[in-house]
């Protein structure tokens, strides 16, 4: 082996989740919205002037950044945007965790905190949740390098009270806290309100889920002025330009269709209530979920082999084979129709097994 | 100041390149193509199902990474794509610049290699070039952490051939050599042949200049499978999802618009050569150049004062208050009419001066 492959960084080889393509497929692995984008986003597609992408695209996407600022309430200088909120997380991940002490997340969360941690080479430390999949807040107290929550969190569902919240970052002044709300929008309650408090809070969320903008990869963030300038320094020392015109124009209307965006979350969420009656009623055990998914583990059934019975059937969920949650799936919400043919499959499935 | 914000990473406040915006600008200061991408994509834009954004789109912008293989005549294994060239640079730069031994690049050269090998922590040694503002060989002769050259170099438009590209190559075989070749395509020659001898080799090109895609933001890498494997594990670790379905499906089309490509650069080469001829008759001194952009030095005018007086009348070049360079002015090439005015401009300017 020569010197230049020895000196390549390691990293745990992460593989993106399975992206399956039938037509007859039920795709509940990986926690889109069922429902498309508002329809205005039809017509600036037919709008555009393809003439601007000659052009560099505005690397502060102001346009965007104040239609968040105005959504939000608050100043566009407390507002950082990318590329998704996987790009959002691993620049504040690298620009704030920069000491010798760890960092803090759960040992179920989002399985990225880790990764991002071994390739920047930060400290961390995963602090087990409570056999309930309850943060356990004094694991939060000891000094270290910053703490990341996702709230809800996923795999689990389970959102925390915003009080709840606030005595970690209460009791963590020195750090930056990240709490990553990926999946708010489906009735948990952001900590965006907790700002004007502390400027050591960075809040994160993303288009991806509830505003079913997967495609168009837009993240944001929402911090004190300080935490946000510092966040743009290092992005503007990695890529300046990395939104491009479609991202941010779509971003900023769909941003003034708030009556599609709150229907399309009713919706999700009269379904996920539903189907969480049923599948309780088929022998499911199933926390609260405040997300656009289910964490279901069954009495008796093992997890796995339903996972691949589903599979057979082109329904696809989330199977993790991973400890403390190996007898888990995770089952993304879809339409009325998608869960009925779901809900089906396993009333069939309880009489053959 | 609290402990979060002595902990935050330090860089080099970078500040992007201006983007004025005024109805009758003349914008030379970017290298951005004066001409509009491919008509094709007008079509593309018209024909797009916004449904498809609700899903994240594919990782690995399979359909991408293939037709640059075919275009480029190497396996898709071979390719890696990223969010501008930027990102792709940037990624290398954090994949394979991972030694204690200090990476080498030319001290007049893209400004943003220091500005990564800083934010990465990487060590590194600025060559300088001669007073021609050529490479100097022998200085990467020896032991180093990787090597990055622009071919042809930025803001110097000056291109060296293949077998100094190769020779550098040779004497460098543990290390990774990165040839930047965003300007290639105006007139030099690519060192993608050597890839058949040299695994240690990265050629980096984009869509931003002869494409005419700087909005898109679509760069590409190519290189040995093992490079590339690299790269995408540490792309993978960063964010899965970069490219949106947009800069996929458009990257993909615009290739087979060969013709038109083809032409696009013609255009701009004649404008090139004819105005080259036109400011060295009006005193200027200007390097041989092979890209989109002539670096010029007058030899009584001082740059900033021609600088200050051409923003004045709204037609924008790019001046760089660096050492060595304090002196010259990079001007993109644009359109025939655009050039005119700029070249009126100096023929009074010569009156007044």
């Amino acid at each position: 082996m020569r010197l230049w492959e020895k000196n390549i960084r390691s990293v745990e080889p992460y593989v993106p989740g399975e992206q399956p393509n039938f037509p007859d497929m039920i795709k509940l692995n990986t926690n889109e919205n069922p429902y498309p984008p508002a329809p205005k986003v039809k017509q600036l597609l037919q709008e555009f002037s393809y003439d601007i992408l000659r052009r560099y695209p505005d690397p502060a996407a102001s346009e965007l950044v104040c239609a968040l600022a105005k959504y939000y309430k608050v100043k566009p200088s407390q507002i950082f945007v990318g590329v998704g909120s996987d790009d959002v997380l691993a620049m504040a991940f690298l620009t704030f965790f920069h000491s010798k002490r760890p960092i803090f997340f759960p040992d179920l969360t989002y399985s990225f905190y880790e990764v991002w941690a071994q390739l920047f080479e930060i400290p961390y430390q995963k602090k087990k949740l409570d056999s309930q999949f309850q943060i356990v807040m004094q694991d939060y107290f000891s000094p270290n390098g910053g703490i990341v929550l996702a709230n809800p969190n996923a795999p689990t569902s389970i959102a925390k009270e915003i009080d709840f919240i606030e005595e970690i970052i209460k009791k963590n002044q020195e750090s930056v806290v990240i709490v990553d709300e990926a999946y708010v929008d489906f009735g948990a309650v952001s900590s965006i309100p907790l700002l004007e408090r502390y400027d050591n809070l960075l809040v994160v969320q993303t288009f991806s889920k509830s505003r079913s903008m997967a495609g168009m990869r837009i993240g944001f963030a929402i911090g004190s002025e300080r935490l946000i300038e510092a966040l743009n320094q290092v992005k503007y020392s990695f890529n300046s330009y990395t939104m491009n015109p479609f991202s941010i124009k779509i971003g900023t209307e769909v941003l003034k269709e708030d009556t599609y965006f709150k229907e399309c979350i009713q919706k999700v969420i009269a379904t996920r209530e539903r189907v969480k009656e049923r599948v309780k009623e088929l022998g499911f055990l199933c926390p609260d979920s405040k997300t656009n998914f289910l964490f279901l583990k069954h009495t008796k059934w093992q997890a796995k082999e339903l996972f691949e019975a589903l599979r057979k059937q082109h329904i696809f969920v989330r199977y993790f084979e991973k400890e403390r949650i190996e007898n888990y799936l995770r089952v993304t919400i879809g339409t009325e129709q998608e869960m009925d043919v779901f809900l089906d499959f396993l009333q069939k499935y309880n009489k053959v097994i």
